[in-house]
């Protein structure tokens, strides 16, 4: 009897076997089975609605910043969806979740992809729980249909993505001392709340990922700003992620009585800033490419409503894939500005304050890849930069990165009124899941 | 023996009136002797210096901000400067200091004269100071020179001019129930530093003064600009006190991702505000006349480095001696803000604030005796507005009023760096001195 049975059982599970390698072997092979896999819209759309329900505010957005009690109800909802997937669950020592679907050939690199599910103050449904909930249900698409890949699949939730990037700078050994000190918006340090979410922060060194140790990275994102909406084009494909330099613009003047300086013995700082605002916006858009410049903060001293100004300090930002092109931009505005000074008999200075982020390229060979899948998949697509940061960009440093946009309506993000339309939202996660597929199938050594 | 005694008495009494009634008619009727009284250069410096102990601070500067002990130890120098010189003093309910010389002819109306003793924070030497201060030295040359003037002569110390003019609002009726409520730099409300200072604030009603109560008020200011010292002129005639509105400009662009958002589908409120504070300036600048126009004031929303500014706030504050030329400035300001707005995509709205002051025109026939003294003094002079606000202006209500200003070095007001030179302060006193004494002659019945 237990003979007989040991026999039934040993043929059962050389037919899953059997089964399993025959469909998977299609896949690998692209044969028609694995080209017509396609999510599950109700579904990733209900877990995305779900998920929003966890931080939901009155007037329809998500609070769920890092490390509070809503974004640990998030990450335990996203963890019983993995459990239910079979996916095995590591927290790491930076608190990053990842959840792993074995693959059938142990010595190659897992492909990673995922995103976080931390938001800004009062923020959105999509962001980053898009690229979440969309790993998880290419994840589900591949077990449901018993889809076996030659690369393990990782699916990771990255720590407090939106108050710097903390989890995926943890593993690429970027996270430093200092900024496990600052404060988060949830009130604690980052220390405390990778702590709070179960990781280790003395540790940290234990969570580094090094070249070699995934085969990719990819996530899926909203586009947050409104180029694919404007243009009508269904997937964005990131060329990469934005290099951004930020400078301190001082304008020192003299301050002076507004009712006894008459006007041409006025050296106003306010409107020497005004020339330069124009100046930087004029030079900005008169050059070919999609750089952006900002000036988003501005004060005059003393501030009077009868008082000359007689300092400014401003912010100057800009943004573009090519550091080269950045510093260009940036003399020219300097050489722009002391004809500006001299005109207005002001001084202006400008004090570089930080690189938040040098420019991370997407790998062309998956950006060639996701152009066909959109392709395959009869979706409109073009090549884009990210102006925004994302893990992605920090992944680069040890990975190939390829990201996948699809549309914000309106260009809104990090609000309420962040919106994406459903139709994008399954479209993006059917290019997410072939693109997977692809790379899994050795589509990165044509 | 005592008949004898009386004899002799009532002779130096007779001689001593007689003496003082040649002297004062010739002073009435233009004599050599009154034309050439001068005042006491070192005297007066000394006394201003004096005045400047009180309240001073290290780097040099003044601190005596109305109603606090520095004001009250100031005021109390000048009651016993006052006191020496024999005028009788009143404190008035709004705690204005009137120090009286008692004309020949008590039916004729006092010829007011004087300003202020308080100062800003942090503030200079000069400024109300010097028409006190001047005021009494012209007294004490009367008094010195035995010369009675035909109508009384009364020097005024009004109660906190910076803090708005409270003690000449009060002269003429116009410090209401709410001004009192409002707390002043001392720490104390207007109510309670009138108290302190010695006033009634419960019956200012009994310090109203009404038309013909005054022959004409006079006061002698610094410039607080740089139109006489740029121009190497010793005195200016003062053509009125500018009016001042003042509105609170909105601009309402679209606040977005400075990363994400291309150059050409942005609403930068702050790309506007600039637009708009280069026309006021080109505007008010291209326009013949003295008319000014200020932004002192300007914040950008949400006000972050990486967000593009969604919204603006900002002041506009304009100036000049005629109401209309004002009206018709700020509607050319809002037709162009309009066009501003339709090329920015932005909504700018203007609401007025408050009309801190009317025009208030200096009296001709004042200007006309200033003039002429100037030249007799062999000064040079020019007509000019004050820009600033002066106690004045609240008296030009009920009286005659005319300003002589001297000038201002650098144009520094309102500050530890505030210096007039001494000729020119001696300068202005004499013109001061002389101005009141051809109005005391009839000057303005010619």
């Amino acid at each position: 009897m237990f003979s007989k049975y040991k026999w039934v059982c040993s043929l059962a599970i050389f037919l899953c076997l059997m089964s399993n390698w025959i469909t998977g072997g299609e896949g690998n092979e692209g044969g028609n089975m694995v080209k017509n896999l396609r999510v599950n819209p109700e579904r990733l759309y209900e877990r995305i609605m779900a998920l929003s329900k966890i931080g939901e505010t009155p007037d329809g957005g998500v609070n769920r910043v890092a490390y509070s009690e809503e974004d640990m109800q998030g990450r335990q909802f996203i963890i019983s969806l993995m459990r239910k997937l079979g996916l095995s669950i590591t927290i790491d020592e930076a608190a990053n979740i990842i959840g792993t679907l074995k693959g059938r050939d142990p010595s190659r690199p897992p492909i990673l992809f995922g995103s976080h599910i931390d938001t800004v103050p009062n923020s959105g449904k999509y962001d980053g729980a898009l690229g979440v909930l969309g790993a998880l249900e290419c994840i589900e698409v591949l077990v449901e249909n018993n889809v076996v890949p030659d690369h393990t699949l990782q699916v990771v939730v990255f720590t407090d993505e939106e108050g710097g990037l903390a989890g995926s700078r943890a593993m690429v050994g970027e996270l430093d001392a200092p900024a496990l000190k600052v404060v988060s918006q949830s009130g604690k340090t980052i220390r405390e709340g990778i702590k709070a979410l179960g990781g280790n922060p003395d540790n940290l060194v234990n969570a580094v990922k090094k070249k070699g140790d995934f085969k990719a990275f990819i996530e899926l994102h909203i586009e947050q700003g409104s180029i694919l909406v404007s243009k009508n084009v269904q997937i964005g494909i990131v060329q990469g992620i934005v290099g951004i330099n930020r400078w301190d613009v001082f304008i020192e003047g003299a301050a002076n009585h507004a009712g006894t300086t008459p006007m041409n013995m006025r050296r106003d700082a306010l409107l020497a800033a005004a020339h330069l605002i124009i100046e930087i916006n004029r030079l900005v858009r008169g050059t070919p490419g999609n750089q952006v410049a900002t000036v988003g903060k501005i004060s005059a001293h003393p501030g009077a409503v009868n008082v000359i100004p007689g300092s400014v300090l401003m912010s100057l930002e800009i943004r573009d894939l090519s550091s080269k092109k950045i510093q260009w931009i940036f003399n020219w505005i300097e050489k722009k500005a002391s004809e500006i000074a001299q005109k207005t008999e002001t001084q202006i200075t400008f004090k570089a304050i930080d690189v938040t982020a040098l420019p991370a390229p997407t790998y062309p060979g998956i950006r060639k890849v996701i152009s066909e899948v959109a392709e395959e998949l009869g979706l409109t697509s073009l090549s884009m930069p990210s102006g925004a940061g994302h893990d992605a960009q920090e992944m680069a440093r040890i990975t190939r990165i390829g990201m996948i946009f699809i549309p914000s309506v309106g260009g809104i993000s990090h609000s309420p009124k962040e919106y994406s339309r459903k139709s994008d939202i399954v479209n993006g996660v059917n290019v997410l899941l072939h693109t997977i597929l692809k790379i899994d199938s050795g589509a990165l050594h044509r």
